[in-house]
Order: C-alpha cells, then structure tokens, then sequence
C-alpha cells in the first residue's frame, strides 16, 4: 500500500497549551516574541492566539504611547477565572474564592470536627462555598475546587486513604461529593503537601528543594524537591510525626510507639508538659500568651519541642538537603525559643556543606499557604497544555 | 509598523529531538504512526526522520514477509555511539564502555586509594578508559563520560564539594581534565546517586519512588522520587551515614558526633565488633564468609547492623514513601540476618500506610549500578532534545 503524501493541517489545538504556559510564566509577550521563541509560523501563531483570546484566559495590553504604533503585547489574564480553595483540617475549615493567580478574592472560617465524617464536612463545604461564589457574583467562570485534607491521598483517584485521624473518610469520594455541586474539576490532595506548594508558589517560586513543617495537633511536612511535590507511592511522604526522635525520651504515642516526634514536640504534647507544670493551658494561643509574656517555663517547653523537631529535621537535611525549611502552624508563631532549639540541632547533627546555605523560617503566608496551595494545583491543572487544548473554546 | 504576514518554515531542527525521544521510550514506529503521534505534517517528519537517519541514532527495521509491502519501521539504535562509564570508588575504579542503552561492551576494574588525589586517579581513568577504547576498535562514535565520585558533586559544575573522605579534591575540574583526553561531554556525579539510577533504569523503570542504599566502608542512599533523581540544593542529598540512629548506642563517629548510622553499622564498624569478639577478620569479604558458615557472632551482628539501618531507613519511609529500598554495596550478599534486621524495624517503626507495599531488596545489577547509572546519564543527555538538535548532522 502507498503511503499517502498531503500535508496533514496543524492541529488547530495543538500548541494553544504551549503558548499559554509561555505567557504564564514569562509574563507579555508580542506575536513577534511568540514566533521567535516557539518556532510556529505567524499564522499558526496568530491562529492560535485568537482561540486564547476568545477564552479570556489571554488578553492583549493596552499599547505603550510613545509615538508609532508599537506592536500589541499579550499576555495571561489570571482573573478570567475564579479557583474555590478548601483547606480543611482536624479542627477547622478555610474556603476562598481566588483568581488563577491565587489571588484571595473572597474568604471564609469556620470549626468543624473532622471526625463528623465526609457527607457532614463536605456539606459545609458546598454551603460555604456556594456563599462565598453568590455574594461574589457575578464572577467569572469557576475553573476548579482545590481540596486539602489532613491526611495521606491517593493523588490519582483523590480518594483519602486510611487516614488515621478521619474517621469515616477511608476512600471517600470527595470530589465525586463535590464535583456533583460545582461541576468543575475537583483536586484532593494532603493538606500539608498543598502547603508547601502555596508556601513555594508564593514566596519562594525559584527555590528548588523545600520543606514546609506544621506544627499543631500532628506534625508533618510538605516536600518540594528538584521543584516538583514529592507525595510517595502512596500518598503518605512527608509523614514526620512519628518518626522517632534520636536521643528522644520514649513518651508514649497514640500510634502505638513510643519516641514519636508527635509525643514529644505536637501541640497536645506542648500543652500536656505546661499543665503538668501548672500552668492553665488548654489551646495553642494559651501556650503563644504564656511565652509571649515572658513565661520561662513555657520558652523552655517551646526550645526543647524545637530541639526535638531539629533532632528529626537534622536527618531530613542529610536526607534530602533542602535550602529553605518553612515552620507553619500556630506554634511558628512563638519565635525565638522554638527557633533557637531547631537550629541548635541541626546546625550539629547535619553535615556542614548542606546546612551552609540552609534556612529555617517561619511561613510568611499568614496561615493561607494550604488555601494557596489549593488554588495552585487547581491552576496547574486546568491551564496545563493538556488541558488548555481540550477546552470547548479552544 | 505593520506585521509581516509570511509562514516562516519551520525550523528543520525543532521537533527531532522529540521524535527520537518517542522512539526512544516507546519502541518501533511506521511514519504514519509519527505523524498521529505527534501532530506534525507528513512531510515534516519525513524531512527530519532523514536527519535522524543520517544520525545513525534511528534505522528501518526489515519489513515483515507477511505479504504485500508494509510501511516500513524505524526505530531507536543504541549501538550507534558508545559511552565510557566511570565508577570510582574509595578503593576502587571500574571502567565500562557501554552502549547507548547500558549494553556494557567492555569492562575493567582496578584498586585505587581516592586519597592518591584527582590527578593520579583521573590519570588511572585516562589510561584504563583509552586503553578499552582502543581494544574496541573499530567502535560506534564516542557519545560521552559519566563518571560517580563518593562525596557530593555540584551538579551544574560537575566539581566535588567538600568531599569528607576525597582529600585533594575539592573543587576538582573533573570534566576538564578528562574533557581534554576524551573530548566529548563528560558528566560528573554522586556514586550513589548514580546507582539509584542504574539499578531504577535497569530493573525499575516504571517505578516512581526507589531508594537504592549502599553499606560499604561509609553508608549513602540515592533518591528517586517522582521518577527523578533528587540531588538537593548543594548535592548532598542521601546522607543516610550521619543520621542518628534513633535508640542506637552513642558510639563515636569520624564525624566528630556519636550515634551515627555510620558508627553502628558500616564495614568498619562490623569488622571492629567482629574482631573485638575475636573474630579474624579485616574485609567485607571475610565478614561475609564468616556468616555464610554460620557464625552466630556474625550473624547476630549483621542483624544488629540491619537493625540500626532499619531505624533509620523508618525515618526515610515516613518521609518519602518509596515502594522499593534497594540495597546494595558488598554487605548486601549477607543476605538474610541483614534484611531480617531492616525489615523488623522498618515494618514495626513506619506508617502500616507507607509499608503495605514497601519491598527491601537486594541490588540486581551484580555492583554494576554505578556503572549503568554512569551510562544512563550520559544517553539522557545527549539523547536530550535539545542536544539532539544541535548535533551537527541533524
């Protein structure tokens, strides 16, 4: 059989996705640039950026007036849609509407128990968030949900998978439950992992191997390595809490083990060791409060938590040699004490070449780094060239 | 100004390497199989299918006899160029020529003492690399030089840093000086790291997250994660020796801490417990022995060493999750009482979540990892697009 010879067209998608991502990240851009900088041909070019402009997501610039006609520039329009960004935790539920950009246009608290299982959760979920888009309106399109969850996913099916603090939540069909109300794509991922990605999308874009730390009821960890979110086989990296703190007192932890970091530096730990110490503790702000006023007891809790946490960090520097390690949760918020006990470990117990460089910081997102990570992966998802190319308006 | 409104020719160069990447990862393919695939025109491919032709790195396959004239394959040809992989060790160089898919084609190993400096041991490599070069001949074009180093390397510079046990070479121009014999890229790199490389391009393509763990006089991992190498922000990433053993003895490390992984379950930590129990021996190879007849010293000690290699390897599997430990290094052939100790730990110290499906196994590239990693290296970068278009004869 002869092969035929006509030229097949260009795929009148193909291409759309790559000129988006240009755009996104490399800010405007003229026709000219695009054609230099992907090799298309003009009209390829010119095709393809009329299908962008019609979906809102490109938009041209007003030119510059310095005489002549300069040529048009375009660039990416994060606002042509609206992200719902949901982190829920143990004890607690944010919900923002932002922009593609993470932009928080609109925002929402409120305490929940998580172990009122998924249909109770989940429905004040919709409800919030069902708000928060009315009162807004009109808003543009919704692309997405973005989800957080306080325990380990599969990244794939989005499902939780045998978290140990959700009762009920095993395998719950989250974004089955809440695609069903929004009808947009729906992204579930660990509440932490999110967490590093808003840290690292926002404050530390160019850095490449990360570590963003919660401390409160449970301690775990986001990592950022070589750029990418490293989430494990199964979901479950970044599971700091109960490795066993070398040089640890063997305390006791609720998984059964004893040496934990979670028994020896978490927030009920924190809160246990200051009562035992008469001092009327009961919420992580009491704790804050009592070292905030000078309270010597409380500073020598939070430095010797801190250096139980350096002891499992120092192995986490020798292991994956990050240059930045981002402290969140309530308890970063003690400062000094806690910091001064991270540091002395690690600066000891790590080799020098990997912690020459290496900061240990307090998160600069004000409690929002799961929310922005949360509209992070949904932007990622929805403007990845796959995804650009299948759109209706494309 | 008004826009130009002619179709530039596409560049003859873009796309080719995408094409040989295809064929690269995925097997034989007709034109027309290129062409769906890739959403380039019919003569586009046929134009720079011709320059991969010319390459020598793509060739027809031989139609089938089955009747009629079926379209003719192409597809990927490793033995089109040769590769000189370098593994230099402590005490040891092995040398390969391999082709581009780690088909080693000849091979030498000879001791060495790293401490001999860079200009002695890269001279041995000079010699050693020529010298089967030489014996080959004739051979395939020479693509390039990976060379494993045991300390960290700068990855962009392809230089040492503060190597601990390679005195003499910090910051050595290990490219240059072998660049300068072999004058083809030469790729420099951690040892480790490049057997987690090997022994996953080998044996473990489609798995995402390996930890491949070598116990020889020091201890190191190497890290794949999301199916990349992580090498961490100043390439010290898996430094498992100078993690503190959680719950192990205070035992004094060269390091100037105590407790160390390396301090406990080293060869020279076995062979120091051995000999202190009057055991004769002073090798990896005696220790071996001792346990294959059945010493219970022996045997009880490399489980002791699994034991502390577990505990730490625990830490590793809450924080990465990876669905396979390979271990690899002189002391894995100990077989059973060391992996009877790692795993006792490991299962007893990890999320049930992050072990369900967690193998530790033995190396099964025979100590020839590094040397395939060197060899992987050096084929995905040149093989890269971006190399591949700027071969001269494409």
């Amino acid at each position: 059989m002869q092969q035929p010879t006509s030229i097949s067209a260009p795929s009148r998608a193909a291409g759309v996705g790559a000129l988006l991502q240009l755009l996104r990240d490399g800010g405007p851009r003229t026709r000219a640039d695009l054609v230099n900088e992907t090799g298309m041909g003009r009209s390829t070019v010119t095709l393809r950026l009329d299908a962008l402009l019609r979906t809102g997501l490109v938009r041209a610039e007003a030119g510059s007036s310095t005489g002549g006609r300069p040529p048009t520039a375009v660039r990416f329009e994060p606002s042509a849609r609206t992200v719902l960004a949901v982190d829920v935790g143990a004890a607690h539920l944010a919900i923002a509407v932002t922009d593609l950009s993470g932009t928080v246009l609109a925002e929402h608290r409120e305490p929940i128990a998580i172990d009122e299982g998924p249909q109770a959760v989940l429905e004040r979920v919709r409800r919030a968030g069902t708000t928060l888009l009315t009162d807004l309106a009109p808003h543009p399109p919704l692309a997405g949900v973005g989800v957080g969850l306080p325990g380990p996913v599969e990244h794939a099916t989005g499902r939780p998978r045998t978290p140990p603090i959700m009762p009920g939540w095993d395998g719950a069909d989250v974004a089955g439950i809440l695609g069903a109300t929004f009808d947009v794509p729906v992204l579930v991922d660990n509440d932490v992992d999110l967490m590093a990605l808003g840290e690292h999308a926002e404050v530390y874009p160019e850095i490449e191997h990360l570590m963003f730390v919660t401390i409160a009821t449970g301690i775990g960890a986001g990592i950022i390595a070589g750029g990418s979110l490293v989430r494990g086989a199964d979901g479950a990296a970044g599971d700091l809490g109960h490795i066993a703190v070398p040089g640890g007192a063997p305390v006791p932890c609720t998984c059964g083990n004893t040496g934990c970091l979670e028994a020896l530096a978490s927030g009920p730990a924190l809160i246990h060791a200051l009562r035992a110490a008469q001092r009327p503790v009961s919420t992580a702000e009491d704790v804050l409060a009592l070292v905030a006023d000078g309270d010597v007891e409380a500073a020598e809790r939070m430095r010797l938590a801190g250096q139980n946490l350096g002891a499992v960090l120092a192995g986490c520097v020798n292991l994956l040699n990050p240059s930045v390690i981002v402290i969140g949760g309530p308890f970063a918020a003690a400062g000094s004490p806690l910091f001064t006990g991270i540091e002395q470990v690690v600066r000891a117990r790590s080799l020098p070449l990997a912690t020459a460089r290496l900061r240990v910081v307090p998160s600069r997102t004000e409690g929002r780094a799961g929310l922005l990570g949360a509209a992070r992966a949904v932007a990622d998802h929805v403007l990845a060239p796959v995804a650009v190319e299948a759109m209706p308006e494309v």
